[in-house]
């Protein structure tokens, strides 16, 4: 059996999504700014994808969302470009970030540490996640920007945004949310938060990869990351990658059409897979499930090493994780586990499991079992767990 | 009759690139960071794909080929990269472009003047083209940049870019080419015309849109533009669009199998319907031939209006241009007949038409007839032209 757990790394695209967007790559490949018929037969969808996108963010006729090729652009584009508008020669000095961000918005505000900005970490609390408590903590009339993710990548975990950005808004500084995690898993409607700017990848809720947007609050400049023609009224330059547009559209329209799916079925086998994973000994899992979206569980299995539990699984044909996709390759402790303070040991230890609508109960029990399997094999030959008899039964 | 004569603006895709790319929407979908097989399954094709480019490019094993989402971000990579890392606090203070660059190149230097840099402006000659003299004239110790586009996207003039980078050199410049209309139509060898930074796009050589690359030479450093994480060697962020990748290697290396092709077939092809638009009265073609690329035909038809022969040439099924797509829909004089100091009247005739393999002779014969007709119709409803009987027979 085949068993896709991987689904905060990326995502199967739609097969509907995927039918939809065939015909503009063979057919309609006209460039839409063109004044002829491949150009402009590609309109309706690319207006229609539009439309999705509006009304599936929650975003009102004048705010602006921005096609972008994914949500490290996004999120680079926020950080640079109220750099250059709102910190360069400026008053206001001060960028706000979470201590639990993906690294597209850490290396993002490091870099503008590096040209003078102070950077400031909001701390975590057990369950990984920065309070507006926090925030109120080190905000001040002299930071410009707070950029706090939606949800987070691998343990799930939701915070206040709504919240952080009307504390944001009393200071006077504007508020990023990356939404690369929430959209599609939960509700997001960006004019009931209230967030100035927002980002997002099509392939974390199955679009395709390298195609994303951000949300820019109506009226708000914000100096180009791509400067150059007139595409998308001079925010964001380079020809429209018209197919994925389109698939980025519906893959959010249906999303969202699941989103009580996601909140029922998904969230039980989510639960389902947890409660089997708790019933090892010596297991973890972090954060409490009502705070979380409803597809993640990142465990931590004592005496486990992360990467050997991955190998195993996906010798039984299952994909998982140890955390963020950027860091597999070089098989480091879990950042998260770091940040909530863990054990060195115990952040060596993560599993992160992320299903998906796709997901079936059989996926899941099988996953269970191989879960158990591993854990019983892996820790016989665990140089940290295995010597000790008590813990295993 | 369709025939699409705008593959400078955009093209279709390659049908093979197209086949090549699909297995990885649907079922080879991991993140190729990850350790499980939905990820490792990626890892051959797009060895395969980067070994293409090298190839297809010629780099050298120890230059970077970064994977960008279009030349428009690499080019405004190179020039934010460059400013960041060798006029910020240095020496160095100057910016060379040629005038006829694209917009990307254009706002990204108005961008850096903005930020104090001087941008030094290349005149262009009858031909469209700046020479290396004209670089001469204005390069100095403070230049720390020189950026010049190796083919021109609505003349498809070809400069010298080879001399051109020896010359900044010689002065301790950086070199970089928007190679975007180069590459795919001529023989593109980066090794040999010996510049720092090369930028392309997938899309105008049969490949998809949104995908693109920025060629780094062996041991430069560069600011990255997208910060995060670890892709691509910390050099640009965003998790890999592979199925793109992947087409855009088989693309080009099906387009360089075809460049004898393209110098033979298509370049006769593009001489007939330039033969046939000269043959009409009062008509002009910028640059010489053998100085261009053999797809690209800027002509002006006196008296009539660039758009209303664009819309009547689309009515009979033919696509074609005014000049950059990204002003097209502006309904602007064409800058690059400006530039070289034609009339105004003149820079409103703008017609581009650019071939592809795809084009059967046929389509050239009924393009060449359907461009005599509409020039009739038109020039008898032309204010400027029509009143003068002498002008038209
Ligand atoms: C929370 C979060 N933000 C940003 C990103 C970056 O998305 P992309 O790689 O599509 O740019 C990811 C995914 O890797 C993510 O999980
Ligand atoms: C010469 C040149 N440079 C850059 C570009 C930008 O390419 P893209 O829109 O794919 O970023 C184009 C095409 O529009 C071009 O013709």
């Amino acid at each position: 059996m085949k068993v896709y757990l991987d689904n905060n790394a990326t995502t199967m695209i739609d097969p509907n999504a995927y039918e939809l967007m065939l015909p503009f790559f063979k057919e309609m490949y006209g460039n839409p700014n063109s004044l002829h018929q491949w150009g402009s037969t590609t309109h309706p969808a690319l207006r229609e994808a539009l439309d999705k996108l509006y009304v599936g963010l929650g975003a009102n006729d004048l705010d602006d969302i921005v096609i972008t090729s994914c949500a490290t652009e996004s999120i680079n584009w926020v950080l640079k470009g109220v750099y250059f508008d709102h910190i360069l020669n400026k008053e206001r000095n001060e960028v706000i970030i979470s201590s639990v961000e993906h690294p597209a918005v850490t290396a993002a505000a490091y870099f503008l540490k590096s040209l003078g900005v102070k950077v400031i970490e909001l701390p975590v609390n057990e369950e990984g996640v920065s309070t507006v408590e926090d925030l109120r903590k080190v905000i001040s009339d002299k930071t410009a920007l707070v950029s706090v993710m939606w949800a987070n990548n691998e343990t799930g975990m939701i915070f206040d945004i709504k919240a952080m950005a009307e504390l944001a808004h009393e200071f006077g500084a504007l508020f990023h949310t990356d939404a690369t995690q929430a959209v599609g898993k939960i509700k997001v409607n960006l004019s009931d938060v209230g967030v100035d700017f927002a980002s997002f990848s099509a392939h974390k809720f199955h679009g395709p990869k390298g195609i994303g947007g951000l949300f820019i609050k109506k009226g708000l400049k914000l100096t180009p990351l791509l400067h150059g023609g007139e595409h998308m009224g001079g925010r964001r330059s380079g020809t429209l990658n018209v197919p994925y547009i389109v698939a980025m559209g519906e893959a959010l329209r249906i999303a969202n059409t699941m989103l009580d799916f996601e909140d029922s079925h998904i969230r039980r086998l989510r639960d389902k897979l947890e409660d089997k994973i708790l019933a090892l000994p010596d297991t973890t899992v972090v954060g409490k499930r009502e705070h979380r979206v409803p597809n993640t569980i990142l465990a931590s299995i004592k005496g486990v090493e992360g990467e050997a539990m991955l190998w195993d699984l996906n010798k039984n044909g299952i994909a998982a994780s140890t955390g963020s996709a950027c860091a597999s390759e070089a098989l480091e402790s879990n950042p998260i586990m770091e940040a909530i303070g863990a054990e060195h040991d115990l952040a060596h230890t993560a599993l992160r499991l992320s299903l998906s609508r796709f997901n079936t109960e059989e996926e899941i029990d099988y996953a269970a079992e191989q879960i158990k399997n591993a854990t019983q094999r892996l820790r016989k030959i665990s140089c940290t767990y295995a010597y000790n008899p008590n813990n295993y039964k």
